[in-house]
């Protein structure tokens, strides 16, 4: 009965189901960003079970690794705050010393800049191919 | 032969040594605010070994449900960033909807507000008492 929280709907496109998770392309195309949402129903890292925790930490080591070495990152950022979607979901976004934010967090610090549509097909087949 | 970097070190006071993290407070009053470091060398989480990983997601865990029920806070932000120090570490940070910087993330919202010499004191045995 997992239903994806409506302003992540909108301000992503779905790359591909992990076991636990739904993995998400934020589309922002300053910075390559996954969020990563466990299919239960939950607003803390702490209101899942210890066994989906298990395979959370895993998928998301699974989604810095590949974003790191896919894009030749400086840095991985990995964020849970959820102050303005409850629905609990994990940033996974890959930073470069050269970006607008940098060393700042990116929250706040750039205005989306949404994908063209031939970026964004791309970008998501290639997530697929590396994620899959 | 783990060695708390130097920036951590300053900002922080020493609470309890965890199974695999030493837990810091921030000496910031503005929020409830812990630091794990896993006493590894690490600079991502897909660093460390998933077995240590398991253990670190149990620790963020505990972390993050034990300072939301002391707190009553409204929300908890976890976060591993490391954008200005590069040793892993892991932020578990107490969010209230009266907070300052509040829904956006904490970092560079408001200047830090060391805690005075007595609640900094009490705040660490409080903490020491609900995590030991």
């Amino acid at each position: 009965m997992f239903e994806l929280h409506g302003r992540l709907a909108a301000d992503t496109v779905s790359v591909i189901d992990w076991p636990l998770c739904r993995v998400l392309l934020m589309d922002d195309a300053t910075y390559p960003w996954l969020i990563l949402v466990p299919r239960r129903e939950a607003v803390e890292l702490h209101d899942i079970e210890a066994a989906d925790r298990a395979v959370l930490v895993e998928e998301i080591a699974r989604a810095s690794a590949v974003l790191k070495a896919e894009t030749a990152a400086d840095k991985v950022n990995v964020a849970a705050l959820g102050n303005v979607v409850p629905q609990l979901h994990i940033h996974v976004i890959a930073r470069f010393t050269s970006d607008p934010a940098w060393p700042r967090p990116v929250w706040g610090a750039a205005p989306a800049r949404p994908y063209g549509s031939a970026d964004r097909k791309g970008m998501v087949e290639r997530l697929r191919r590396v994620l899959g």
